[in-house]
């Protein structure tokens, strides 16, 4: 077994460490199995490598809450044992998805910031049993030092009667002082949360648990199985470019500062290569309060753009993080993780003002957003925190390319196939084409921006015809539709290949 | 002309008394008007009439930018005399929701927590240029006293360069002290809002103005145009029966305190009977965070239920206000109004965890909620803030009654024909016929839930039909749907007049 004695600072607490297979032992059927992870960052690996293994002989399921997505050994391993009942609240593991789309698995796709409260209330179908989280090290007092993310981890802990630790001799220990835990009160008793920068700390660098709360603990040495981004190509850079150009513009109209207002990004590659062509922009001391720290924010750091960043997760390409532990004594200086129901906060998203930007599979032409759905049926990922930031940013931006599938699907539709933002909570669409600056625009007014501005010049004269057909049979009604054609794209494109005619 | 000498405490001030006539006719074509008023309470009356009568002469219009809805001396003349080019964030008034969906009218449906700060942003096109408020009185230092509402008042006069105050003689003085008003700065240097209990007075008792920012004075002696409630009906009172069941249970199982948490409710009759009917529960010590405070609210602190309700307007029926008005001795003692940016703020719901209870047009069985329109096209009222709080309560409910036009309409249906709230956004939906709690569920059990607890019996077999043939269709996937049929229930019932087959 790999020694981690160092790493565990209390020696009584030595006698607690065990082998991946006694820990996953302790796991009954039907339990609510609470993880740390967000994207693959952070999560554990040995016992979930150990509970699947298991289940695959015992054949038996547990509920799976996580931060977000998690990677393969949690995720996966354990949706090819046919081990999860429930999960919740976001994924990106194939073979989750599918058995999400096939009805084998239940898939509750929650707001990130909600999942913690929720749990505590007691909403989810009973409380947390057990709680595997991954750790740097454990503390003389038996705290625990998280590692790449810190997700939903702290409130699990807290909650769970039964905590695992995992100790991962690959997360280095300078991630040390990396984290800032705070976990909100309930109601009645909950307090303003005191953050009004995105670099203030507010909480402990370690999750509260103590040594008789630990169960086990658990040596692991399996790195975080990190994603590669995809290379950017000529719409992200369009998009961001059109950004640049619409940030400056606002600027200039005084209704933003010249060093703009907190960055929100999402999660993949087209919102990495918006923040990564921020490099080449004009802005300085740039501030970042988010979800997921990506390679961008690397980019920008490394730019001396970036003054801070405040996530719940670090998770960049295989070639970022080797970039990231190589300068951790740098990075660490502007990089703090929170607990996601901090970095996801409404609270605060509307305090600071963010500067939301997430990534749409489709907006339709009143500005609805699917982030979700494709074809109104099949779950893609989860809305994650989108919701969280879009609803509160001082400016909510969504990206998409205006066409996707070579150009058979159009991403502006007459009526979305599935709704995650509704009309009330965008003011920006950008896709490679341009910038549609909705804010305070009537459906009406909102549909010729759209149209004109974001949409495909293939698609341009059917949207067109749409909304004026629309128009006419309803009298101008405030949201024009055609419900018998409204989502005729979408059926079209499931019976014939393409949305075009 | 009505003396108001002795309400404008700064005999300085009496040089800037003069007609409503006068006052109109500063007003601009094509001006940004920000005026007082949520519901038909606080809203300016002598000034838009005279400004509606100048508009019937000369042909113009302006943008009216409200609280909500106000009374029909403000958006019923004015949309008679052709005056209104843009409407936010609300209306209830029958001639502007005519010209709204006859595109006479352009409207901008906002979350009533986002308008004043999206007004300081300068995202609605324009700053505000002329601000007009009731008030009962204004002081030495030429700050306002509010009447029956706030709003967003406070907001409206600080940013714009034109302050018109309505001096209202039938408004009772007593109304002073009975408002909080408080402004946000806007980031980056917003501080936490701290408010942590529905009665914590955080701001000033007045709208800060001051002597040389008020252009003119005008008298009025309109009374608000308060709406009459309609009577309690069987379906509300089973709704009201059915929440406080189910409170009843969350607090057995430990998930509610006693005393609840701060009730937000809606507006309008079904609301106010839901909360009317919890004067015969079992709870006591009971408080409100809400916007609107109705004749129910006025019933539980008769009956010594409520200790302290926090709003930004006060609508009861006309007998519900002469109530109020003959008892202001002792209701001021029990409720404060603030401005809408603080009543609706999700900074605040979600710390003292309100129990959100809005009215829904139509929801459907994956638990999207239409709060706006009408078979997808015609605007209803608005959203107004049922987003602010549904999102971000500590439990949050959406009631209907299960059919509407004598059972020709589900109020349950495959897929909304809009959507206002998303499925991440509802815990419970109650009807007349029972309770769904979706807390926690997959979409499809969700669908299950709804349709057997809440869906009327003539639709429970269409309902269960479509979902089960949606997910034979579509391999069980995470949200089945046939979207050649989702929107038919809509379309039938326009070219047949039901939606039964």
């Amino acid at each position: 077994m790999i020694d981690i004695r160092d790493r565990v600072r209390n020696s009584a607490l030595h006698a607690k460490i065990v082998s991946a297979e006694e820990a996953a032992a302790i796991i009954k059927p039907g339990m609510n199995i609470g993880t740390s992870g967000f994207t693959p960052a952070g999560y554990p690996k040995a016992v979930p490598l150990a509970l699947a293994e298991r289940m695959k002989k015992e054949k038996f399921q547990v509920n799976l809450w996580t931060g977000a997505s998690v990677g393969k050994e949690l995720d996966g391993a354990l949706a090819e044992a046919n081990g999860i009942a429930k999960r919740l609240p976001y994924q990106t593991n194939e073979a989750i998805r599918k058995m999400i789309n096939n009805g084998s698995i239940q898939y509750t796709d929650l707001h990130l910031s909600h999942v913690a409260q929720m749990a505590r209330y007691g909403f989810l179908g009973g409380k947390v049993d057990v709680a595997i989280v991954e750790a740097c090290a454990i503390t003389e007092e038996g705290h625990i030092i998280p590692t790449t993310s810190l997700g939903n981890s702290a409130s699990f802990v807290q909650d769970a009667d039964i905590v695992i630790v995992e100790v991962n001799v690959t997360q280095p220990l300078e991630l040390e002082g990396m984290h800032d835990v705070y976990i909100p009160k309930d109601p009645p008793n909950r307090e303003p949360i005191p953050i009004v920068k995105a670099d203030d700390r507010i909480g402990t660098p370690y999750i509260p648990c103590g040594v008789d709360k630990i169960t086990y603990i658990v040596p692991c040495d399996l790195p975080d199985a990190v994603r590669p981004l995809a290379a950017i190509d000529d719409d992200a850079r369009a998009m961001s470019g059109h950004l640049i150009e619409f940030l400056n513009n606002e600027i200039k109209h005084g209704r933003l500062p010249k060093n703009l207002l907190p960055l929100q990004s999402g999660v993949g590659s087209v919102a990495n290569a918006v923040i990564s062509g921020l490099v080449d922009s004009p802005f300085e001391n740039l501030s970042v309060y988010t979800e997921v720290i990506q390679d961008g924010m690397l980019d920008l750091i490394d730019a001396g753009k970036l003054t801070f960043a405040s996530g719940t997760s670090l998770t960049p390409s295989p070639e970022g993080l080797k970039r990231f532990y190589t300068n951790i004594a740098e990075y660490r200086k502007k990089i703090l993780l929170r607990p996601q129901e901090i970095s996801n906060n409404p609270e605060v998203a509307r305090r600071i003002g963010v500067i939301a930007m997430n990534t749409a599979i489709e907006f339709d032409i009143f500005g609805h957003v699917n982030s979700t759905h494709i074809m109104g049926t099949k779950m893609m990922n989860g809305i994650g925190g989108s919701g969280d930031y879009a609803r509160n940013g001082y400016l909510t931006f969504f990206f998409t390319s205006s066409v996707a599938k070579g150009g058979a699907i159009s991403s502006i539709v007459p009526m979305c196939s599935h709704i995650d933002h509704t009309e009330h909570d965008v003011d920006v669409f950008i896709t490679e084409r341009g910038v549609a600056d909705v804010r305070g625009l009537s459906p009406k007014e909102r549909a010729r921006v759209i149209i004109n501005n974001c949409a495909h010049p293939d698609y341009q004269p059917m949207l067109l015809d749409y909304l004026e057909r629309a128009e006419k049979a309803t009298g101008f009604a405030h949201t024009p539709h055609l419900l018998e054609e409204a989502l005729s794209w979408h059926i079209r494109f499931m019976q014939t290949g393409t949305m075009k005619k």
